[in-house]
C-alpha cells in the first residue's frame, strides 16, 4: 500500500484515500532513528540559508484541533531553534485585523530572507473556521481560493520557499486526545468546551480540507498530506520534505572578499 | 578564585576584577554533562509558564562582537525551541523606530505572558554603542540609565522576569574569534571591516559596559556578569541561572475545572 505526501496538482482531493494512520515501510524504530540526523540537517541548512541570504523558508501547517501542530513544531525545529525560526501564532482576529483585508496580518508575518518562519495556523483559516462557522458567506470564502494562490505565487516569486503541511488525523484519534486533556491533570488547562462544539463539526473540517488541498495545491506551494496518527512518522515525514526542498535550492556560504586575504586581527 | 555572577546592587562595578576565563570550580566534562538535564529543565518551565499564564521572561543578552550571544541562544534555548521562546534582534534603527523615543521598538517587542522573548542586543545600545560612537551628547545617555531602570521596574511590575547576561570575554579571545572569521570560509560572510575599527573602541566599550552594571543593577532585573572566554561555562552559567530564577517563581499548571469531571468525548 502508498498514498502520495503530495496530491496531484489541480486535481479534487478525497480524504477518504488518505489514511491517518499510514506509515509508508518504515517503522517507529527506524524513524527515530533517522530523526536527530534529519533534525541536525535542517539546522546545517538554515545556517546556509543565513549566510546566503537569497531565500525565505515559510512552513504552514494546518490541521484539525489536536493535530499535533505544537508538537511538530517542538520536534522537527528543535535544532533549529528560536535564533533561526520563528513560530508566528494566529488566533481570533483583533478588531485591528478585521478592519484589514484578510491576508494582511499573515503578510506581516512572512519571513525575511535567511530565515524560517512557521504559521501556527495560517490564512487558510479563511476558508477552513471561517468557512465552517460561516462566518462568511460562500461567495466571499470560495474567492479566497484564488486570492490565496496569488499571494502565495507572489511571495514563491519573491524568493519565499512555502513548504504547508496538513497533519491528517482520524476521527478516533482525536476523541483519544481530548479524552487525555480530560484525563490528564497536567493537560487540563489546554481543555476548553468549545472543542467539543468543534468536533461535532468534523466532517464539515473535513470537506474545508479537501477544497484547500484541491484548490491551492501548487508546484512552488505544495500542500502535503501528512499521515499524523503516529507523532513519530509524521515528524520525520515533515523533517525530510523540508530537507529535500532545501537541498535543491543550491544553498551556499557566499564566497571570500578579495580583500580579506592575509588580514591579521591585532 | 571567586568572583560574584551578579555584582552587588548598587556598587560600582570594575570589569578588571571579573575574569572572563573564570570557571569556578567547574571543569569543561562537568559542565557538557549538566548541560543537557539544564537545557530539558528549561524546557519544562517554559511549558509550566505558558500553562500558568502568570509571568513572561525577558533575558537581555549583551556583549562585544564575537562575545557569543548567537551561540549562547542556540545552545541554552535548543530544547525551549521556537514555539516557547523568540529571538529579538536589534540592528541599525529604521526611520520609523527613530522618529520615536529610544525605548519604543524595545517595549513593542517584550514577551506576552507564558512566552519567553531573548533580546540579542537590547535597549542597553542606547549607552553602549550611541555613546562610544558619540552619537548622542554626554547629557542624553546619562539621563537613559534612570529611564532604563523605570521601564524594567514598570515590567517587572507588570509580571515580567528580566534576566540580564552580559557575555564578558577578553580583549585576546575576541582578537582569534575575528581572526577565525578571517581564515574560515565558512566564516568570511560575517566578517566586516567595521569589526576591526570597533575592537579598537575596547577600552571604551569595557567602560561603557561597567557603567550599565552600575547603573542598571537592581535585583527585581539583575545583570549577569558571564565569563564567557569558555563556551561550555558560559551556557551552563546561563542555563542554571534561568532555571534557578523560574524555579523561585513557584509555577503551576492551572487546576482542574470543576465542570471537567465525567466528561466522555464521544
Amino acid at each position: 500500500m502508498s498514498q502520495p505526501l503530495i496530491p496531484p496538482h489541480g486535481r479534487h482531493v478525497d480524504l477518504r484515500e488518505y489514511d491517518p494512520a499510514f506509515t509508508g515501510h518504515v517503522s517507529k524504530e527506524q524513524a527515530r532513528e533517522r530523526l536527530p540526523a534529519l533534525r541536525a540537517r535542517l539546522n546545517e541548512l538554515q545556517d546556509t540559508l543565513y549566510a546566503d541570504r537569497r531565500f525565505a523558508v515559510l512552513v504552514v501547517l494546518q490541521g484539525i484541533d489536536t493535530a499535533g501542530k505544537d508538537g511538530t513544531i517542538k520536534s522537527v525545529f528543535q535544532d533549529v531553534g528560536p535564533l533561526g525560526c520563528s513560530v508566528a501564532n494566529f488566533g481570533v482576529p483583533t478588531d485591528v485585523e478585521l478592519a484589514h483585508d484578510f491576508l494582511w496580518r499573515y503578510h506581516r508575518d512572512t519571513p525575511e530572507k535567511g530565515k524560517f518562519v512557521v504559521f501556527n495556523r495560517s490564512h487558510y483559516e479563511a476558508v477552513l473556521v471561517e468557512r465552517v462557522k460561516g462566518l462568511v458567506p460562500e461567495t466571499t470564502w470560495r474567492a479566497r481560493y484564488d486570492q490565496i494562490n496569488a499571494f502565495e505565487r507572489f511571495l514563491a516569486g519573491e524568493n519565499v520557499v512555502i513548504m504547508k503541511f496538513f497533519l491528517h488525523i482520524s476521527r478516533d484519534e482525536q476523541r483519544e486526545r481530548l479524552q487525555e486533556r480530560v484525563d490528564n491533570p497536567k493537560k487540563h488547562w489546554k481543555f476548553r468546551h468549545g472543542d467539543l462544539e468543534e468536533r461535532r463539526n468534523w466532517d464539515q473540517y473535513q470537506l474545508a480540507f479537501a477544497d484547500m488541498l484541491s484548490h491551492c495545491n501548487p508546484a512552488h506551494a505544495p500542500w502535503h498530506v501528512v499521515p499524523a496518527d503516529h507523532k513519530w512518522y509524521r515528524d520525520a515525514v515533515i523533517a525530510q520534505a523540508l530537507v529535500d526542498r532545501l537541498e535543491a535550492l543550491g544553498l551556499r556560504y557566499p564566497g571570500p572578499f578579495e580583500h580579506l586575504a592575509g588580514i591579521r586581527v591585532e
